[in-house]
């Protein structure tokens, strides 16, 4: 149900020809009120793409109608043309959706450094406009797939209220966020302050501890918008936890739908003497491009969890580092543990604990193997 | 002619056993003097191998008589019984040459996490001494290989003496430093100060910016010893830069060997406001896993340079970014510049140059494309 499956919310995606292929490449959601509350985190790359500087703007005010988001192109490193563009397509959704182009968030992702479409962009947002549908969220969210091989969409149902969410997202998914558009909406009766609060806590643990490859994108979006239609306004903390339920959800699809991967890697960081420490040592791990070879060949490779863990500033003694891998303690105070044959490797899923000894906090980032898929896919993508 | 191109060391490479292939695995080069001065430069990586720790403390006394190098295990991970064997290994080579076990540094490199057969190690190192010569400085340079495809060495020769060197090294090249073991000699006649200051120096700018893989190594080792044997004193500047050169060429050897690399990518950066903020944002492009499938895949995709540069703390501005790639500039004040197509990727060297329009500072970082041989052989390396 996506986006639509809160109440006050309608969506369409279509195919406006912005890519080439003929898929669908153009998605709109409209907040249809009673309130039209919102509230985004954005890429932390300096670099940052035309409708990640346009949206950041219009979120200023707390309020977003409507959000355009397409395929087919990033519109990142486009100078001021690109920037003009994004203005004209958030000037046309208002248009036709009777709003202002302030309340008008655009998001987009492909290919950086390439001009958008325009005669094929514009005239889909009134295309888009004419299909909106209470039906219309799992449309949406195939209409912004890039190398996405499935869309991705979650809900979670509280007492008279939903949070609902849609995502894309396959490749350049690393913390700050990862590279993907996702946009939520609740029909609970809420503010954008409540709405950034949640969202910031939500993402912190979320999202943020996705890093498949390490590569920051330039177009990271990830909106929230409330409706007010269910009436009903939960307690913060509740509402909070299904905010965060969602966007663990499809975190957790992005990681499954990574660019060539073949297994799915929880690192869990326990034992830290602070929660930086462990996301520090966890990112340094799910970094490591020699650990994530080894876990493609199934080999518990714990020698390269030690190094990547000796490059960071976290609290540890070298030889009080204890590492298992599903299940089995094959590195015991930085030295040999048990014996690394009886590590079953064959599932896609593979669980890394690192073990600092230095205090009691923790923290757990997802990643994904290195693959000569990922490779191919990334070395031909622009081609 | 390698370590032994400088008057006064004698060398040695044989199969002692450990590689259970057969191939050379220990190395042997003797400083017979008359002075022995000796500097050296390790790893920063916290987890630190037996025989780093071994080395680093008996480099303090500025004095060296002899190295034991050994490939086919890296006694990293190993606790205290690695460090004994590293100490037994150091007490053999002492023993057969008539010096103190205090005068011997000792380099492994090889999988973490597993002893070395010691049983083959200690008799090795009596029958490498047997065979120690003048012209050994080959046979040593390839019984320190692992997954090298060639052995490395270089030579530069001053008015009267001599700087020459070996290294290893063809992953997990990251700085701090690469992954390697270099071994330098020389017969100029000098002091360990001066030896330490040339040695920091040259690694400065040459092993500490290749950066094939961004993986750090728990067991770097860089060795500079000094018989004084021509009797020559050379000025420091220019024994300074003759060991630059010879770091620098080893260091290409490095790059060029890395593992199933088929791309050299030179990365200068340009235009910066600081050496350190032209490293920086070197290494984030170098590091970029996106950008190095692009190259492989004779893609100038400059887009991926840009989302590199975004994700640093360097001073610049996004709309004043230029990136050419092999000579064309594509990207222009952070937008679309002159033409992609006329970018002639054919070629195994890519040299990219980010100017940053800050200031007047550069550097340059070295690295390799990723591919889908680098993930085999990474993934089977164990097996």
């Amino acid at each position: 149900m996506s986006v639509t499956a809160a109440k006050g919310f309608t969506a369409a995606g279509i195919a406006a020809g912005i890519k080439e292929n003929g898929n669908p490449d153009l998605a709109l959601v409209v907040n249809n009120g009673p309130r039209r509350a919102a509230a985004g985190v954005f890429t932390s790359n300096r670099v940052k793409a035309a409708p990640v500087l346009w949206s950041e703007q219009v979120l200023k005010s707390g309020q977003l109608s409507a959000v355009v988001l397409n395929s087919g192109g990033a519109n990142a490193c486009t100078g001021p043309k690109g920037f003009q563009d994004t203005h004209a397509t958030a000037e046309r959704a208002a248009e036709v959706l009777g709003t202002g182009a302030g309340e008008v968030a655009v998001c987009s992702t492909g290919l950086i450094g390439v001009l958008l479409p325009m005669d094929k962009l514009l005239p889909g947002v009134g295309a888009a406009a004419a299909q909106l549908s209470e039906h219309g969220g799992e449309k949406a969210a195939i209409a912004i797939k890039t190398t996405d091989t499935v869309h991705k969409t979650s809900v979670v149902t509280g007492d008279g209220w939903t949070v609902g969410g849609m995502a894309k997202g396959a490749g350049m998914l690393a913390p700050g966020l990862a590279t993907m558009l996702v946009v939520l909406t609740t029909d609970a009766d809420l503010g954008s302050d409540a709405l950034d609060r949640a969202l910031r806590d939500a993402t912190r643990v979320t999202f943020d501890r996705v890093d498949s490859d390490g590569c920051m994108s330039t177009n990271d979006t990830v909106l929230l918008l409330a409706s007010g239609a269910s009436g009903v306004t939960p307690g913060y903390e509740e509402f909070a936890e299904a905010v965060r339920a969602v966007c663990d959800d499809l975190g957790q699809q992005l990681i499954r739908d990574a660019e060539g991967a073949s297994k799915d890697i929880r690192v869990e960081v326990v034992g830290a003497a602070t929660e930086d420490d462990a996301v520090e040592v966890g990112r340094s791990i799910a970094r490591n491009n020699l650990l994530k070879c080894a876990i493609h060949g199934e080999d518990p490779n714990w020698g390269r969890v030690l190094s990547a863990i000796g490059t960071t500033s976290a609290a540890f003694e070298p030889d009080e580092l204890n590492v298992a891998i599903n299940g089995v303690w094959v590195c015991k105070n930085g030295g040999v543990g048990e014996d690394r044959d009886k590590v079953d490797m064959r599932y896609r899923e593979v669980h890394i604990v690192a073990d600092l000894a230095a205090g009691d906090a923790t923290a757990t980032i997802w990643t994904n193997d290195l693959t000569a898929d990922y490779v191919h896919e990334n070395s031909a993508y622009s081609s």
